[in-house]
């Protein structure tokens, strides 16, 4: 299995072989692979990589690989619902396999299928999300995004940048603020990267320089993706997104969110419940490899917030675009037998 | 003249010689000098630097050297108050000294003494704003602060630090969150290494996760200084300011502001007035020395931004502490005869 080391970007596109789900869970913790999207896709993947039908004798063996392999994957990141999501369709599909034949060629191939599928999904619900979202944006449109959430973290166009991408190929064109999303700056390595890649305008800022631009009356749209999204619309994303929904609350400016179904999390009730991963201190004190703080200080390096649903104008799925209150919109769309309800 | 290179810190303590005017502005724009009083401190003996009185003939030569050099240093940073009000009492006494005697000697003399009374009302200035707003503060209160306003942006013990050195002498024990304050991170090189000299304890934090601790519940204050106040209590403050007043409005939260009242300007009748000096890209592109966007990235990078008055709790001040409404206190305050009205 190969992936782009996303640590190294933009200084270098560096590929790495992943072996194992060990490996695998080594390089999502420290981030190579990110994004809620393409975290799940990858797992998914990464699930079929202990499934070598010649050192499997039967079915039930099978599945318990499966089980296995899903079970330290997903103690790779806590907080990413996609994750989470993925994992759950291959345990599923492998049990159903599991049920119908006992030969491991046939089940890996049966999970080869659903890892491909769970890609395509992917893929689709990020131009879906790309054309639906993209009716929210006019010519000229200046829209603040955080952290990254486009080609890089999805299997497709992305997530938030969707509707920029969309926008675009229909001659529609928005000047993107890209916050630099510290600690990891995926907004200046990431978003900043991909955009340039695309030409798409792009002007970065640091995270606390956003306020500013409001007060300037520089931004009229704010789009953002998100890692879970409670069933009463609270939405789990990368830190800083807290502060900019609050911002943009204050200017009367559109807060909106975009993630895929597989986001959603029906089990949790809202943004309160949430286990927040914390990161290393190092990624604070530290800045691309370089030290910037004394040495010992201590450092509380959340990797997420909680936006409360309150501040949310709108959430754009692949399905429609959600709108206040958010409960009812889910509970519809999940429950309509959509693989992650 | 010698300065500690404050772009150098904490990697080294490193010192620069300072031997004109130019030299000195040249400091200021880099910010090896920095803060409001210390940049004000600094001014005023920068204009001793050119003053030798072998190459000064009379009297009215020297007050034209004088309002030339500081023309030239009021053009180094636009924003901060207290440079304008050093520069401004240097002028003034040498207007004044001119008056009284033709001889260059008495008259560098007159500014020698003009400079270090600066300094040493800059010192006391601290002290009393430390003793005053040290009412504020409880043990084990924790406090979130932002840049740097300690004993490296001052001639003292500093403004928004002041309060926590004072109530740690008196045995009051504040936890300090710091904020790193991209795009220089006078949080994490100039905050941290002052408080952890002073056995302070203090925690760093990256300016996007400050609304992830108050919805934690655990900022009991925020304290930040000030670059300048206009007369309506508008707050004008490092890039990152306006953003912590609305997270902590919104979570019931006080926001006090430390500063001196040669931070006032009673000419300003509210911060949308501003100048906003805006910064070179390469400080957001570039971090420690090493660039972490790609090539030819266009970024905006101003280096302040303005709170509303409404939001700001109280300023803390060396004579009193001021509540809203701010206009008559600001007013009562510096047309007492005050040297900065």
């Amino acid at each position: 299995m190969l992936l782009l080391d996303q640590t190294a970007l933009p200084y270098s596109e560096r590929t790495l072989e992943i072996r194992s789900v060990r490996e695998l869970v080594d390089a999502i913790r420290r981030m190579s692979v990110r994004g809620g999207p393409a975290i799940g896709v990858a797992a998914a993947f990464g699930v079929l990589l202990e499934l070598d039908p010649r050192a499997i004798e039967d079915g039930a063996d099978f599945v318990g690989r499966v089980r296995e392999s899903a079970a330290l994957l997903a103690r790779s990141r806590p907080t990413a619902r996609n994750l989470f999501w993925a994992l759950e369709r291959m345990v599923a599909r492998s049990t159903k396999a599991a049920g119908a034949s006992d030969d491991p060629q046939r089940l890996r191939a049966a999970l080869v299928e659903e890892a491909r599928a769970i890609q395509s999904d992917d893929e689709a619900a990020c131009e879906k999300i790309g054309a639906l979202g993209a009716r929210l944006l006019a010519n000229g449109m200046r829209v603040f995004t955080h952290c990254n959430t486009g080609a890089l973290a999805t299997a497709g166009i992305g997530t938030a940048l969707a509707p920029i991408y969309a926008a675009a190929r229909a001659g529609v064109r928005v000047r993107v603020w890209v916050g630099e999303t510290r600690p990891l700056l995926q907004g200046s390595r990431l978003t900043a990267w991909e955009l340039a890649r695309s030409g798409i305008d792009a002007t970065l800022v640091v995270d606390a320089a956003a306020a500013r631009l409001f007060q300037l009356r520089e931004v009229d749209a704010v789009l953002v993706g998100a890692d879970r999204i409670a069933r009463n619309g609270d939405v789990v994303n990368k830190i800083g997104t807290y502060a900019l929904a609050l911002i943009a609350e204050r200017h009367g400016v559109p807060f909106y969110v975009a993630a895929s179904l597989s986001t959603f999390d029906l089990a949790l009730a809202s943004g309160t419940e949430i286990e927040i991963e914390e990161r290393s201190a190092e990624e604070v004190t530290r800045v691309a490899g370089r030290q910037v703080a004394p040495d010992g200080l201590r450092a509380f390096n959340p990797a997420f917030d909680v936006t409360p649903a309150e501040l949310v104008s709108a959430i754009v799925t692949e399905e429609k675009i959600l709108g206040r209150p958010y409960e009812p919109g889910i509970r519809a769309l999940l429950q309509r037998g959509f693989a992650g309800s």
